[in-house]
């Protein structure tokens, strides 16, 4: 089963239909995938449904919107041409108009870890279909945090770039002065693969370490347990925190939907919305048709409080390196948004609404959990600190290696579980030739692996993950497997999968075949 | 007779008393004059009416607005922390909206050379007052061409710099966010110098010779004589003419006032108009309070058309080092434009509205005339060139100097006929020791230089005038008057004033004084 074959069967698997609008015959995509080379190669792409993919419709998530592209968009193209596949566009919020990703005729998409909680939105189909494991890489458009709030919630990578680093034609506009194409993966690293494929922007100075990371003097309401896990989180970087003050940055937020921006959502789409009021999201409706009388003059005296605004913000991120911040500052449940969805909205965009306004990039991370739910922060930088604020993501991620020789391999049934836990393969190899493989009695059926002198080089791959995820995974191991460590060809050794002694009786020696595909295979 | 005194009768000689909205009294002017250090020591000053001069109402040419400011704007505060000394504030149309300098209940000012035509606007009082030679440089506001049609009409210059190169804050905002202030002087020469006072704007690389200077390949209707007078100044130029499609310029121009952009001005005094209508100039009016209900959403699709504009305008401009343009297309009469004041004003400003809109730079020179009216050409370039522009625009002028000894010494009864033409005090100094000196029977008194190799250093100043000017200056010079050369203190021979012989027959000697100023002193 290769990389494609499992993403259609996790689909299926999964049982998430709302993530996708259209999704490509899994044929069309292995054929594309046999042929793809690039930095990208063996890379599953989904796009968000305001993205135009040559082959599929663009809905902007409204059916009667819906037109058909006569070319894809450009950040579309080059991620193709760096040998990425897209399996096909996904749900959001209509017309990019949310951050829940419940504001969709294409039904709202539940949360990859709580099905009752929201997604996230307006990228919403996008941030689980990476959550899950399914594709490697997928694209969002970000105008208010779309790119950064579902990716906290489903516990992945959203990066919402300098503002036009990434071009955005063939987008359907949003907000057409604010709008990026975004990026949803499981590691920094790969958010980096992609934004180096999808941008010309040369590799920017590192700052020094320690970093000097501008922390809110006040964070306002949180959740339950958030404010300790983001201190807990801050805590952990190998920086200097700066007490920074927040007020302007808030004040230019507030300005994105309670002043006259709002109405470049009017000037994108509004006399469609006019003309076929019955087709669009009564939520979506009613903010964006609101928008009509907002007089320019007012937008005027907006713009130039922006730029009174940036004048201090400005100055408190010349303090820093970044800001830290935590993503949003609660995760609704479907039932909580349904009750109050405009009201729920505005306050999940608190920390995540200023960057497009001000010109700054920022980049949405996992930071571990809070009662189980996904818990994500944010740095946020100037324009063009993409790869700083990158650099300094990773300083707070510790990764482990892990040798896995059986159902975890690519293409094989638990492969998911590094994949979903932000695991990359880092190389395919062998162990050291001191090793028997034996098939054991388990469901779904898994080798054991075991050191013996008269042995043999057993086909190995080696993934890396987040530390913490590799705790969780080891964590969640059933018996009789364990994680010991193994030797590989090269001679080092790694930590990977063994088993309990027990678990050999009886069980049959296949280390004649190699490894476990070409048992399997045989 | 001083510099100040001088000013003060020729505000009573001209009889323009339209110039001015508050003139300082002469005494205080004097004390502050006699005080006076720095670059700009011995330079008057006039300041628009909507810049805040401390001690003088703002009132931005509407009495009903007026306020008295509590401090100087930065602009005037830096002009007199460099030794320059303002004398009063000028007329304006209303809040700074037109091109024609009628529109004001203060009077339409009168044009400096055919009373008939309109000043220009809307800085028209400052223009005016620079152009006959009242003071030396003044402040303008230009936010659609209003500080370089009226240095077209009267024949000076007008320096549109860079936005926020000179801060605009004690402003009264037409466009807050294009709105600039503007320099008149009656030399390229003394409008950097001002400049330099007024910014920190550290000088910018000169283009090399020979230029290139985009000149449009069709110019639209012009008034007769304009379009060869223009040819005519373009290849004065040391440089390349390159044609340049002004298309992109054009098409940004007319979204001024044909679009959204205009509801700005709504923001800045849009209220105070509404509230008072009985007190703002109809047509002003009219334009400002229209602009009320324009929407936000065409707004914002005017700033995405002007953003469109801007490649292939930038594109343009990136092929020479400046645009040569006719400044404006006519020169209209009074009655003209009181005719069809919103026609006439809208075709003023083909040349002379993309500027701003589009973030360049721009400054306007005299070449000449046509018809006895002066005629202007304008220098526009990217963002940051002034000084490039400044460069471009002196090498088109060449320049004579001249001695003088009598009545045109600073401070004399015809000194202003220099000062109107542009003529810049360069030394003061004395002849060579072989001149004798004669008090003539003449109207105003004037002295007679003679060489005589029993002679003695008699005062002199040396004044530098553009070429055009100085033979406009000798030709209109009275009998017994004459222009030959006069041998100075360094050995160098400039021209200068002589006289006809037959003068001096019964002309008193006055040669033991050392100069005319002793003489009429004594």
């Amino acid at each position: 089963m290769n990389r494609v074959s499992q993403a259609y069967q996790r689909i299926v698997d999964v049982q998430r239909p709302e993530i996708w609008i259209d999704l490509r015959p899994e044929e069309d995509v292995q054929r594309e995938f046999a042929e793809a080379r690039g930095p990208l190669a063996g890379k599953l792409v989904a796009v968000k449904g305001n993205i135009d993919v040559l082959g599929l419709p663009t809905t902007a998530g409204c059916p009667a919107y819906t037109y058909q592209p006569t070319q894809d968009a450009t950040a579309v193209r080059r991620l193709r041409a760096a040998g990425a596949v897209v399996i096909g566009t996904t749900n959001m919020d209509q017309f990019a108009t949310g951050l829940v990703g419940t504001r969709s005729p294409y039904g709202a998409v539940r949360n990859s870890v709580d099905p009752a909680r929201v997604s996230g939105g307006s990228s919403s189909g996008s941030a689980v279909a990476v959550a899950l494991g399914i594709v490697d890489i997928a694209l969002g458009t970000d105008t208010a945090g779309s790119g950064r709030i579902p990716a906290a919630f489903n516990g992945i990578v959203g990066l919402k770039p300098t503002y036009g680093l990434i071009p955005t034609d063939g987008v359907v506009p949003a907000c057409r002065s604010l709008d990026c194409v975004s990026i949803f993966a499981r590691t920094v690293t790969e958010a980096e693969q992609a934004l180096a494929c999808l941008s010309t922007q040369p590799a920017a100075p590192v700052p020094t370490l320690p970093y000097r990371l501008g922390v809110p003097t006040e964070l306002g309401d949180l959740a339950p347990g958030w404010a300790e896990a983001f201190t807990k989180a801050a805590s952990r970087f190998p920086a200097e925190l700066v007490p920074v003050d927040l007020t302007p940055f808030l004040a230019a937020a507030r300005l994105l939907y309670e002043g006259a921006f709002v109405a470049e959502r009017y000037a994108a789409v509004g006399e469609f919305i006019d003309a076929h009021p019955s087709d669009v999201d009564p939520t979506v409706r009613a903010i964006i048709a609101g928008a009509r009388d907002i007089p320019a003059y007012r937008l005027f005296r907006d713009q130039e409080e922006l730029r009174r605004l940036s004048e201090p913000a400005m100055a408190e991120l010349d303090r820093v390196d970044a800001l830290l911040l935590p993503t949003t500052v609660e995760h609704p449940t479907i039932e909580a948004v349904a009750a109050d969805p405009v009201g729920v909205n505005a306050r999940l965009g608190r920390f995540t609404n200023f960057a497009n306004l001000l010109g700054l990039a920022a980049l949405a991370v996992p930071a571990g959990a809070v009662d189980g739910l996904p818990f994500g922060i944010m740095l946020v930088g100037d324009a063009h600190t993409d790869h700083t604020l990158a650099t300094i993501a990773k300083s707070l991620t510790s990764t482990a290696r892990i040798a896995v020789v059986g159902a975890h391999l690519t293409g094989q049934p638990l492969n998911h579980e590094l994949v979903a836990r932000g695991g990359v393969l880092v190389r395919t190899t062998t162990t050291a030739e001191q090793y028997r493989l034996y098939a054991l009695d388990t469901v779904p059926p898994k080798p054991g692996l075991v050191r013996d002198t008269d042995g043999a080089a057993i086909e190995a791959e080696v993934w890396e993950l987040p530390t913490d995820s590799f705790g969780d995974f080891v964590a969640a191991l059933p018996a009789p497997m364990a994680i010991g460590k193994v030797e590989l060809a090269d001679g080092s050794w790694v930590p990977g999968f063994t088993c309990e002694r027990h678990a050999l009786d009886g069980a049959k020696d296949i280390t004649s075949f190699g490894g476990w595909r070409a048992y399997l295979g045989g």
